[in-house]
């Protein structure tokens, strides 16, 4: 632990501690007993939405909310027809999760601003802090629905996405509670000066670092893709090798093809996580296989270069075994960068607060997608434990938690200085 | 196809054409409508022991049926008192069946046997041709019991041994039919001249060298192995190639080691046919992956070695990529050799009906395992279509079933002339 972390550790500012029990008091708030859940227009989500209205009121913050359970809070600057600068993130979450992803960075955008009154510092725009109702995607299974409707509004087909229960987004929005007299706010391109999110990192590279706080470069664009192999199955006991045409053992040559170019290729991330093997018994040569590639590039032109690289590769691994190959693109999204200016602020933050900078890509999605649609934004990742979240063990010390609201406010005061 | 070959697909003895309109009658017989089963103890297996009972009877011989369903036909050779040769095959099958495995070699001992007493030969000893009632095991996931009772009976374990149904073996065998006045037929070690069986390749090595004979050197040993290995489970997009402990990748490269360990150690075979993975989703660096290894070798030291030098290399590759791995022997058999004599005239007769001698190992167990125990044993492999087997597709060309008659009826004349 350095000398920072340390003193952050033994002297922690009364906005920090707060911070640290309202995560506990959020992640109190779940639609089951059975570990924490947040669905969107969940009842849950719905109380969750109006505690972090009354936190936004304390700071004497102008409140609304969406119909589709968004929340927003309105600190005026100096200069209120200013275009506003934008903090949050959001406050649903996936089944068994933990407490931090998505609620830290609207939490720790309040205790920023908290820090900033006590201050007297006043800014030259307004903040507005929001509260997304939906990012993890898990009700609908369709993700960002809270920043989308912000910045885009809900199609039609969004709209007609029905839940595990059958009913439809478009009726349950109406029906539950948030409907009548709920703002309808929206973004139009121009409309702000930035988005900046918080959000823990989800990974190790800043607990390997031994860094609380890191920057974010840009949110890594993203290539889904099935592959099938098909050869012949045959008897375990009575087929020479030479006369096998084995699709696992192709499989298998895929598999490290796609981690050495990964490893070759830094920051690429290239995953199988997925497999199926016909027929899957022990005795019998695999006829097919089909395998899932997860394939991450915060650089939309490497990772299509690349990709097509790996995609010549398990050509030749296919031809050289004499087996069939099917190579189906399920999901595309491309990069989006962060802001250079806003990296750039937030970098300086940073290195006052921990007395380094370490910038990475983030290889998860995140609002920032729906939000760049609007106007620059910029992102600071928090330090979690062992990278783990998702999961009922996900923990982000409260060191960290005060280094990042550290890094929150020295990133607004800069405004002030400016 | 060669001269020899095209002879006999012209001219085909009256024996051979038999032999093939009974492998169609065989086939006809059948538990279920959809596709050939014939498990042991079902009215199935009863129905087709009986029409070969008739056709034993047909060459006159002494006709016998065991209460577990498996039959004997007994032809006196010039000197009754004399130890009998064996010959035979099984006449259950799997689900899903072709009609050639087992019943061919039972078959076409008779039909070696009819075109024997018809040029005149009598041999020196009396031959009992045998129609086991259960090789592949499917009733009672137990495999041999016919060839298992008459060596050396079924024990308690084996009769407490209960089907699909809830059904015990000991049940089944008292009310079944076969068990009132039934023969109780055993052999003692040493009680007979040898035991050979023909049976179809279930494999392509004989396809592959063009040839419709193969003389079995023996049995494989097989072990059967169960790994797993257990990395780390991670976010796919937000874990750099060089934090992860990828369960999968370590997987991949044992596959591939157990595939150029067996294509450097002929005729060692090594499959990975089974595998699964946890959590299996396309977005997490899989934590474990448990996967089958089954491995088959002719010679039991080299099987054991060279399994050594693979777990080796696995737990290398374990250690290398930082992940805990699990080995365990999950079945082990030895290696049953052929008798060479039997070799040596089988080898003989081969070359004399097809011009040419191929040896070939058995990576398929059959029930030579269990009658070694008492005699010797010698194997005839006939070629099938694409090494098809356990398969409504499985096809044996009737010119090569001639050939594997004519083969046996050579072999048997040697015995004549020596």
């Amino acid at each position: 632990m350095g000398l920072l972390d340390l003193s952050r550790k033994l002297i922690m500012k009364a906005s920090a501690i707060r911070a640290v029990q309202r995560i506990d008091e959020l992640g109190a708030i779940s639609e089951t007993d059975d570990g924490l859940l947040r669905q969107f227009l969940s009842q849950a989500n719905l109380r969750a939405a109006e505690k972090i209205l009354e936190w936004m009121s304390l700071l004497g913050m102008h409140c609304e909310h969406q119909a589709d359970g968004t929340i927003r809070g309105i600190l005026s600057g100096s200069n209120p027809t200013a275009k506003p600068l934008l903090l949050g993130s959001h406050i649903d979450t996936v089944a068994h999760a933990g407490k931090y992803d998505g609620a830290l960075g609207v939490i720790a955008a309040l205790a920023a601003l908290e820090d900033l009154l006590e201050s007297g510092c006043t800014l030259p725009f307004p903040v507005h802090v929001l509260g997304f109702s939906d990012e993890e995607g898990v009700r609908f299974q369709a993700t960002y629905l809270g920043s989308r409707a912000v910045v885009a509004g809900l199609d039609e087909s969004l709209l007609s996405c029905r839940d595990a229960a059958g009913d439809a987004l478009r009726d349950v929005l109406e029906r539950d509670g948030w409907h009548d007299g709920a703002a309808h706010f929206r973004y139009a391109p121009g409309d702000v000066l930035g988005y900046v999110e918080l959000h823990i990192e989800q990974g190790r590279v800043l607990e390997e670092a031994k860094l609380p706080i890191g920057v974010v470069s840009g949110i890594a664009g993203q290539s889904r893709i099935s592959i099938t192999l098909k050869g012949q199955a045959d008897h375990a006991g009575t087929t020479p090798m030479p006369l096998r045409r084995d699709a696992m053992v192709g499989a298998a040559a895929c598999v490290l093809a796609a981690e050495s170019l990964a490893h070759a290729h830094s920051p690429l991330v290239a995953t199988v996580g997925q497999i199926s093997l016909s027929p899957n018994v022990s005795n019998s040569v695999p006829e097919s296989v089909k395998f899932s590639l997860d394939f991450r590039h915060p650089d939309d032109e490497q990772r299509v270069e690349l990709l097509d690289l790996l995609s010549h590769q398990f050509h030749q691994i296919a031809q050289q075994r004499d087996l069939e190959i099917h190579w189906q693109v399920v999901q595309e999204s491309g990069a989006v960068a962060c802001d250079d200016f806003l990296i750039e602020k937030i970098s300086r933050a940073a290195k006052k607060v921990t007395g380094r900078c370490l910038t990475l890509a983030s290889g998860a999605g995140h609002d920032g997608v729906m939000m760049q649609q609007i106007g620059p934004i910029g992102m600071i990742f928090v330090r979690c434990l062992k990278g783990l979240s998702h999961h009922p063990d996900e923990y982000c010390a409260p060191e960290d938690i005060a280094a990042g609201i550290d890094v929150l406010v020295e990133f607004l005061n800069s405004f002030h200085e400016a």
